[in-house]
């Protein structure tokens, strides 16, 4: 059940799809005052209480014992400080001793979420804009996985999830610094040499032309369209980066169009709001109007002619690198301190104001939009901007070829665009923590809606190590993004680099033979909105020790992933919470199995090793690897799973063409039964079965 | 065995006690060679091998994987990213599968340690510096605990760990903020009031008058000999901080003195080095000469006059804030850049040329010291410096009152340091994964024979959580140096400010329970150039498992500590690698106690508990707690062990009056025996007794 509370006038932010009547009254499981700070949501946390949701967020699973700020935000330095990330996910879960509940705080500004930070014992959120609904979700009671069940009512709210090309699942390769036309032939003949799976590449910053959007370094890139062609041939789709800012040059047509259309972003006196980003000077596009919206996403279309498949949008925070203003005030202060840095912290004081040049407060309460007849200050929407650049685009997708599928993932985003695309983490860093973080926030973002999503695997900042990669890479293997993403004068990361490539080839290799399991568990996900990743709690609500369970994540109806996150190191603990079937792969076809019981575990594993657990009584399919998706057929599939003797077991199993856009669960769906009585060779325990046929 | 090989003419560091001659030809176990970035020590890492050491260093227990480097350095972001904190202990352990070395790298200057990083099969080591010795530790053949045996022979070439004053032992409070006498009377009534131990209170910089080192403000303090006094009624110490730099300012009778004496450090041009920090513009006194070491040691008289008993030296990597060189620079970058911000990392370079004000690396290379007839430019000897201080101090003390200890602990440090003072890990964050970073360099340090250390409990920046600080009071329970402090505006973390104060002063009880038994510990480490702190891997080589757990310590001869380091955490995983007695803290009355066989444990902790593990065979001593160490006697010790039936148990206990200088094992030495078959009640499995007689 989900019930509508409204608080002062909010604004639209397109989130929900379902229109729910307002309740009157207040809802019982919290409570609503008024402070100078904005609207106070406010409830207890007895001990044993626990916080899932707020998606792309930092710190645990278990949200509990942290402040968190709503507030998109371009920082990359993704430390325990930090309270914000690109993206805001306003919905929250509590599971409590005598009951759960859910809550959507449906505002595009400021929200505070202090749960259990400032005292252990309460959970106050602070919304700072002057009108929002809140959506209240409460389980039927004699449901028995109530945050599984809130969830799905939840998605049902927010609507179907977005679906990305099949070829999506593959693996893609990324870096800030493939500049020319012989960057992405090295890159693809890298991994085709070696013989390294490979379906896209993804095109940073550095192959338009001055950072100009929706153009191309024509030098460097004398024959786009050819060279999308060749990749293609060698099934390696083009993967360009598109970002919100609109360099301000006259004589560029995207930027002269915006401004003789006036669909730039204003300033309070009408004139366009000035900023900086990659290319220098910029405007931000109103994206909240319509016909803004129309108008840049058919500008993707000259990529598409070109033959790009996919787009990441990015800097859609929107991130300032500067403004004017913020330049002038900088200015004044180092002025000011010149030759007079008397105080302690003068010094602070003149690296603080440059530091403050970007993404300052201040220059996000100095522009505006037009929000239906509304002019309303940007700082009191800021969390939808990159939500609406995602929509302009997958309506250019639309507008383009809408019975087709495009890749499309972003960096900011709000509740909403889960249907139009995927996400990103952001610039994470190569560092260990962010293997863990990155497996935290994967439950988090599918409640969220957001199924297609992953993290820069190997790291995007900071220099990657060998083992790193290869440690990242063992998550990816089932995350559905699957992107390695380095930045610019950090150490090279991409596979054919390390010595030890072939031991990544080989952990690759199980990602491809595990898309057709995995594709349709992302489908089935997505067309039931169904969670992908879960906590181990959504599932074994009743065991406190599952409950929580921080690195590890159910993943799918049958499987659990634990995957190694420390360096050096030699094995994990794991918690098994019924009997499952370990895997230790090693390749796809290269790997051990042992039936385990449910409880603690110490699992020695090699680097080049990692786990899938299958739940006893469950299996799931093993397709031959390949080099690029298209090549993975469902033809001759292996199965793996521990049997119950004489039990039948069933998996369901969604297929379709990968391409297009009608997809339907009644046509791509069907039951995969092994009858271990049967034909299918399985001895009661462990069964590793060539040959079924379909 | 020790050998010493000499490249080049190497710089006195004070490093070693013993004069080692220097060997003909080449150690046996790596490739010594030329690069244009200096001498490089190579040798292959098979994929077995381990290496321990570094001291003070991020990252991993097993160091492998990284790149380090041996640079002084006031940054407070201990991320994964970064390569270097406050001090350089250039000792490295090899463990390999057939053999294992160790070396000590005596250079001041910059040592990069790429330790299986570029490669994961080879460690090279690029010492920077023109010339500098290399000791080689190889342990005998037949030794079974080979890298305790070789830090046991590294010890006694670099001479004895300093001991601190037994108070040291206590609880320490500490906050950059306390400003005042009513300050400081108001954190010891805090304590007092509820019964909380405390038995030190950590002045920081706001103390001073205007941050001169050796005075205090004196309208904030008007009479700090009477405060210091009425602290001490209370057994509490005052503890002051020492920065490294001197005010410029004439009057200020340090300042006029060290100018006219010509005791600080020069440019060049034989003009004083101008530089700034906390007080502004400032000068380095020149530590490297014995004169003005005497000079600045003798300083700390006025303090130690006034009643303090201790002192924490900062900000001696040496930081710098900037110069009047750097500022010139910064300011003409921003000058270039005025209106005209045209390429699209411009604004980076501006904020750039600010925040490269800070500790810069050309300001390192513009000032000299005059070591011996020498004169020599400082970044060739940079991580010396806050070393060449904590002498000062020490040398300081002993003129004063050379038969009693004073507890000193600083900030920066190179081996050699060590037998003058302790040390603190510097400025970390209110960050769960600083735990068990806190963890995995306390054994590191006690290799490099820095026993008296610890890290800010609780965190020093960013927030804290009322449940991060109980967590990390909780390892703080074990580490001799016991101390909670935090920085200026971050939230406010004296104990008793939280709900849950009688849940930390319960923890606390059990660190002055425990006094006795770590204070002997720590005594024995000192007298017998032991290790407070091991890794499992130092007393378990053959135990693969033991070998790479990378959360837990082997702590004195009986125990080993296993803390809870993430948050909501509602138990722990943890190997035994022999048979223990598993004992749960709540209080030092509250605990329960339960064999356990040696193997993988999964154990239930709730936010109150904590674990220490006593080998099966032995047994401790636990004291009746107090409030203050000098109301914890050894009057009647509880034991606690599980002890063998009809075996005798021994345990080797010391104890002085924790304040003179001379210390003696064979004076604070002796026996605790334990008969299972004799007067002290024995179940033969768990043993909890009280009333033994002395």
């Amino acid at each position: 059940m989900i019930r509508r509370y409204t608080y002062g006038t909010p604004l639209p932010t397109d989130a929900v799809v379902k229109q729910l009547n307002t309740e009157p009254g207040a809802p019982d499981c919290l409570t609503v005052s008024k402070s100078t700070d904005g609207t106070v949501l406010s409830f207890p946390l007895p001990e044993e209480a626990m916080l899932f949701g707020l998606g792309e967020q930092l710190h645990g699973i278990n949200k509990r014992g942290h402040l968190y700020r709503s507030w998109n935000s371009d920082d990359p330095q993704h430390t325990e400080s930090k309270s914000s990330l690109y993206a805001s996910h306003n919905l929250l879960l509590y599971a409590g001793p005598e009951r759960s509940f859910g809550l959507f705080v449906d505002d595009p500004g400021e929200v505070i979420w202090d749960l259990g930070y400032t005292r252990m014992d309460a959970a106050v959120i602070t919304v700072a804009g002057g009108g929002f609904d809140l959506y209240v979700i409460t389980p039927e009671e004699n449901e028995d996985r109530q945050l599984t069940a809130m969830c799905r009512e939840f998605r049902g709210l927010i609507g179907r999830s977005y679906v990305p090309p099949r070829w999506a699942m593959g693996y893609l390769q990324s870096r800030w610094g493939y500049a020319s036309e012989e960057d992405l032939v090295t890159v693809a003949r890298g991994h085709r040499d070696k013989h390294i799976p490979l379906d896209g590449i993804c095109m940073d910053i550095d192959y338009m032309e001055r950072f100009k959007d929706f153009t191309w370094n024509r030098e460097a890139f004398p024959d786009l369209p050819g060279l999308c062609e060749c990749l293609k041939a060698q099934h390696i789709r083009v993967i360009p980066i598109i970002d919100a800012g609109v360099k301000a040059e006259e004589g560029y047509d995207v930027f002269d169009e915006g401004e003789e259309k006036g669909f730039f972003c204003k300033r309070e006196d009408g004139k366009d709001f000035v900023t900086a980003v990659w290319p220098g000077e910029s405007r931000l596009p109103d994206f909240f109007r319509p016909e803004v919206r129309a108008w840049f996403g058919e500008k993707y279309h000259r990529l598409l002619d070109a033959g790009a498949e996919g787009f990441w949008n990015d800097m859609n925070e929107p991130a300032l690198f500067y403004t004017p203003e913020g330049l002038r005030r900088a200015y004044e202060t180092a002025d000011a301190l010149r030759g007079a840095l008397t105080e302690y912290d003068s010094s602070f004081k003149l690296s603080g104001a440059f530091n403050a040049l970007a993404n300052n407060p201040e220059d996000y309460r100095s522009f505006y939009h037009t929000v239906g007849d509304r002019t309303v200050r940007h700082d009191r929407v800021h969390n939808l901007y990159g939500a609406l650049m995602t929509k302009a685009a997958a309506e250019g997708f639309a507008a383009y070829r809408a019975e087709k599928r495009y890749l499309l993932f972003s960096r900011s985003s709000y509740i909403g665009a889960h249907r139009c695309g995927g996400i990103w983490m952001g610039d994470n860093c190569s560092w260990w923590s962010h293997i863990l973080l990155h497996l935290k926030m994967l439950p988090s973002l599918n409640m969220a809606g957001f199924l297609y999503c992953g993290a820069d695997l190997g790291g995007f900042t900071a220099n990657t190590t060998e083992d790193l990669l290869e440690r990242w890479l063992q998550l990816g293997v089932f995350t559905p993004l699957m992107r390695n993403h380095s930045a610019q004068h950090t150490r090279e990361q991409e596979i054919y680099r390390f010595s030890i490539w072939e031991m990544m080839r080989g952990t690759l290799s199980v990602r491809y033979a595990l898309i057709p399991y995995l594709y349709s568990e992302l489908m089935l996900s997505a067309l039931t909105d169904g969670l992908y990743f879960r906590p181990l709690a959504f599932d074994f609500p009743e065991d406190r020790t599952a409950c929580h369970v921080e690195d590890q994540l159910m993943l799918g109806t049958q499987c659990m992933i634990a995957p190694v996150y420390e360096q050096n190191a030699v094995g994990r603990h794991v918690y098994l919470p019924c009997d499952m079937l370990m895997v230790r792969f090693r390749t796809a076809e290269d790997y051990d199995m042992e039936p385990m019981a449910q409880g603690h575990h110490w699992i020695e594993l090699k680097l080049n090793e990692f786990l899938l657990f299958i739940k006893r009584g469950c299996f799931i399919p093993l397709a031959r690897p390949a080099e690029y998706t298209e090549a993975v057929t469902t033809e001759r599939l292996r199965l793996l799973g521990w049997l119950n003797p004489g039990e039948k077991s069933t998996l369901r199993f969604y297929e379709d063409d990968g391409v297009t856009t009608q997809v339907s669960l009644r046509e791509g769906v069907r039951d995969i039964a092994v009858d271990t009585g049967g034909a299918v060779q399985c001895d009661g325990s462990v069964c590793d079965t060539a040959g079924l046929v379909r």
